[in-house]
């Protein structure tokens, strides 16, 4: 025994004799007692009623959004899943699977390697085309996620453009803004969407200097979405170079599924794209999009990018056939929206408290954690619904909510048997009906 | 037209056009030359010999090491690869395969969410469970990969753990010196494995504050192994956690595959373990393994956790059953060691300048980025065998090299036809065959 792991087991133990106290005795000196560290970040989840369970669940290929619920390990039982980001529900697609299928058989199971070292694949080289070609940009670049894109990629560019000032909406996702800060340097923050307090503040900063301005086309907890153009004509104005991120819209918007900035005719006024190959696609993995020689810096000079094993060819086959076939195909697009409409339409009509937002996520406002999860484990336990909790830091304090993401697999009777359970749980906890055009948020 | 990508272009005409300069012309003002710094940022790495071009390659399944190599996109050859991470070509395994493939059918092709909000399914569960098994943990907590475990991990311990100093071997990977840097915080670097180095700096800080001693139990560019007991010896009298990164160990030694800190008896002394399932388990993705407390505090507050797609399913399927299989069998491990044994030998017979170490990676030192890539182009046109050059910033200048890595699957054929080409082009360059046992590195 020793080491370490008994320095722990030691802590804990000197904590339970003593009932309390910060350091355990050890050794030739006073120890940390590391347990007690670890138990008090813990507790403090707790106390605000924000410590996470996972919900432990398996899909029913072919019948999503079924699925099985895992309640003690073993044992499971039916529910509807209603917090998916698999949007479209390319997950479950036939040609997608069966590209996986025979990738596995032609390759195997994992790449080998970084890019650089027996990991690049013809799978690798065919999807970065693909992608390359979804948002007109000369060159593509995959990552193991779109989380490791936008960090290691944000990061980079301030080693490429020394002084280079990023400019970052309050509501970019927690992997820009790690990016933004573990490059070091000077950021600014701009208030969401807010183009007056953008542009005030890129003209306070010489315009001789690199400036990025990151955002995303659609704030994923809000479903909000970016005004691109007005964004790029500040950017034009002000020599900034725009980084947007359309992990919530790729495959989802767009005629040929290229995001919202090809809905809007401005993609390719966008600089950089970052997207993901796990919601729209389906699968797993993420990318940015953009001119070959940024993309070839960041390759170059990206750690999050040379120093990790590559996609396994299954996921990059798989990807590429799903990129494809929403290249080619509206329908799964337009039963999405025509979906998320549905259930907007029937959720407000009782009041219930929707987030209004143009995009196909549908946010519930409850604005407390406890009653949040109060609600998601009702849901699940009594109805066979499962909605996630969505709490601090996901959200900021006191607008937790409930997020649906309605699929183009979800039927009347699933919205129906949703919108019931919702108004029995609010009925229950006296939850105000209070649903007001414009008013949420 | 307009916005940040006809600023790129803009750029560059304006530096054709004026022969140069480091701005260009536009809107109301100087703006930056974006172009300019990336063309800049490329050209050093081509001017220094260490610009990477990625090898296009596709596995043969069932008959690797041999692979086809793609030159133009299009058409390929057969070449043998000696240069995968796929230490036991368990990524080649058909009990592997099966899994992925039946998960496939059962669930789909990715989990549809992070692991908080619908991406957490039984495959997942049961495979942290197999990993905590594997290290005789408590817990296990799953990465997107290794890379992403280990930044995650450090930088959240940095908040876990108030006042932090983390004592960090020089030759760790760039995702622990990612980790250690973004989580901001006092860091100590010690001489590579330097028992006496080490404790110096550890008697230098206060015994109350807490302290992370971070290592690697094989660097896998010199195949150097550490001395995982008399660093739990130190970490003991001074107080601190030990956080081992067993990446290129784990599934190669040990009785269980549980890494070199289960070959030598010390595995119940790490505090926590970091390990991949894209090297010796042959797919894709990373972990931690250590007390419950400090994974669940780690699954709580990492953002790098939290915020990302978890694997597919079919990944978590396939990683649970090679963890198992190389669980009961040792056949793979013993007869990779025999393998890189046999390389060893016969390099070093003919005088090749093989860096000694007690592993199973075979690098050879050239000392010279340009001749590394020489060599390594001439194998893989000439000879049809393929060995990535490793360059800065992999390796420290002036140690440029071949890194060969044997697998159970090469034959004696294979080793007779690298050995034979690696002696042509010696003689070709004029290399010195001045191996001399403990004389490299």
């Amino acid at each position: 025994m020793g080491g370490g792991f008994s320095l722990l087991t030691a802590g804990l133990e000197w904590v339970e004799k003593r009932g309390g106290g910060s350091r355990a005795l050890r050794g030739e000196g006073r120890s940390m007692d590391y347990a007690k560290s670890f138990a008090a970040a813990l507790q403090a989840l707790k106390d605000e009623g924000r410590y996470r369970v996972f919900a432990d669940i398996r899909r029913d290929r072919g019948r999503f959004p079924a699925a099985r619920h895992y309640r003690d390990g073993e044992t499971s039982r039916p529910i509807t899943v209603w917090c998916s980001n698999d949007y479209l529900g390319m997950g479950q697609h036939p040609l997608v699977l069966r590209a996986m299928h025979e990738a596995i058989d032609a390759a195997g199971a994992g790449s080998g390697g970084t890019r650089n070292i027996s990991g690049t694949t013809h799978y690798h080289v065919e999807l970065e085309a693909e992608l390359a070609d979804l948002h007109g940009k000369e060159a593509a670049l995959l990552f193991t996620s779109a989380y490791v894109a936008n960090d290691t990629t944000l990061t980079t560019l301030r080693k490429l453009l020394p002084e280079l000032v990023i400019f970052s909406d309050t509501k970019n996702h927690a992997s820009m803004i790690a990016g933004i800060r573990n490059g070091g340097g000077e950021k600014v923050i701009f208030r969401n969407n807010d183009l007056a307090d953008l542009e005030a503040k890129l003209s306070e900063v010489d315009i001789g200097r690199p400036k990025v301005i990151a955002f995303e086309s659609c704030y994923s907890m809000d479903g909000l979405m970016a005004p691109i153009a007005a964004i790029c004509d500040l950017a034009q104005k002000y020599c900034a170079l725009t980084y947007l991120d359309e992990v919530h819209a790729v495959g989802l918007y767009g005629e040929r599924g290229g995001g919202i900035a090809e809905r809007d005719g401005v993609m390719h006024r966008v600089d950089i794209i970052n997207g993901t190959l796990a919601k729209g696609f389906g699968i797993m993995g993420g990318y940015i999009a953009g001119r070959r020689d940024l993309c070839d810096a960041i390759r170059s000079y990206a750690p999050g990018f040379i120093f990790t094993t590559s996609l396994p060819p299954a996921i990059a086959a798989g990807a590429t056939v799903s990129i494809r076939h929403l290249k080619a195909s509206s329908a799964e697009r337009e039963r999405h929206q025509e979906r998320a409409r549905a259930l907007k339409r029937r959720l407000k009509a009782v009041g219930l408290p929707v987030m209004d937002n143009p995009s196909h996520i549908v946010p519930i406002l409850v604005g407390d954690p406890v009653l949040t999860k109060r609600i998601t484990d009702a849901l699940l336990d009594r109805f066979a619904i499962y909605v996630q909790p969505i709490n601090y830091p996901t959200v900021p304090r006191s607008t937790e909510r409930l997020r649906i993401t309605p699929q183009p697999q979800h039927s009347d009777a699933d919205m129906d048997a949703l919108t019931s359970a919702l108004i029995t749980l609010w009925h229950e906890l006296g939850l105000p009906f209070d649903y007001q055009a414009e008013a949420a948020e």
